[in-house]
């Protein structure tokens, strides 16, 4: 029997990994195919919004987001750290398992200065299958509404 | 056998959920009737005062709390959020259990602007069984001295 | 079998709250006899660049080390909380498992101030064996570059 909760823990970690490691490239690959990855605002969840800020709606496009975000940035960027909770796992439905996580992410500026940059929730569904987790929809909600930067790097 | 750091790691995640998402009225679920809840700082622990900045004494008590807490925040609040680290366990005696899990506290202002709020550890005892552990006696201890802001949310 | 994760979680858990409850003399027996424990910058360790800006190659260092920073602060010093991710285990080869953990670290002031301290990763070895895992090299790259007060505590 699949341990949702650990392979869904392990899989975070390495999904904040990969970003953090500025490895953007595979970060495509924690989803599947018809996948969905948006990210919105506490406020505009809560007003029931489905619109946010980045709305993916394949992976290809996770992946056009990823080779945009390379093109735009010809100097080099501020570099990021995702620290996560331990996920809850809100239902398990054959082999569809929904989460919801913690995260908070520091920048760490080119100067050296660290700071809290987001801070929010991952609502996911995931697929789970052959000892592996992919996300099918990735809902990032921050808690903040001055998600504005927020456009920058995948959360 | 129960896993009880398995169980209470992901307690203490539905837990920090459960305040995040201000489900404020479900949080003395966690607790039993007879539970103590204290806030305190790291200098009054290490110095021995057993008093703290916060201290309740039953699950009535804490459900006092919230309804205090929602009467007096007319206008809307901040929003916080917690991650927390896995946890210690102390020891395991029976259905009684002693752990130590160090917690950081984000603060989002409703202008966006966020900053740690708080950091320090809960000195917790739980009664497991039946498939749960809850929270017999919790002691918070803030790293920081300036706790009377903390008066506001649960920790 | 024993199981890593599990393992390097909660040894991950028990070194951080050594060193948050300033049992640092403790903080030598997370390692094996011959140890490394090497602390870098993010750009330092891209650059391919070997040396570190702490560099203790034996347990007896770290002990040394300890010592010194004892002597060294005869005033109250800050306080420090660190949180740390899930670990990746990134190989497993006998009873020697490699991981990558990220962390976040606050700095609690003796005025009360809390500031993000140190964000990174721990590029870790352990031994693992009888039930315990222990450190054989820890390399604790820094996302900063910023590294000269990162000489003060252990990370």
């Amino acid at each position: 029997m699949t341990d949702v909760y650990r392979l869904i823990s392990q899989t975070q970690a390495e999904y904040a990994r990969t970003i953090d490691n500025d490895k953007l490239e595979a970060w495509p690959d924690f989803f599947i195919d018809a996948c969905t990855y948006r990210i919105t605002s506490a406020q505009s969840h809560a007003d029931g919004l489905e619109g946010g800020v980045v709305f993916c709606a394949s992976k290809g496009m996770l992946t056009d987001r990823i080779s945009a975000l390379r093109e735009a940035n010809i100097f080099e960027r501020h570099s990021y750290r995702h620290i996560l909770g331990a996920p809850c796992i809100l239902s398990e439905n054959g082999d569809r398992v929904e989460s919801e996580t913690a995260f908070i992410v520091a920048r760490i500026m080119r100067t050296g200065e660290t700071a809290v940059f987001a801070t929010g929730k991952y609502l996911d569904t995931y697929r789970v299958g052959g000892g592996k987790a992919l996300i099918e929809n990735r809902l990032v909600v921050c808690d903040s509404n001055r998600v504005d930067t927020l456009l920058v790097i995948p959360l």
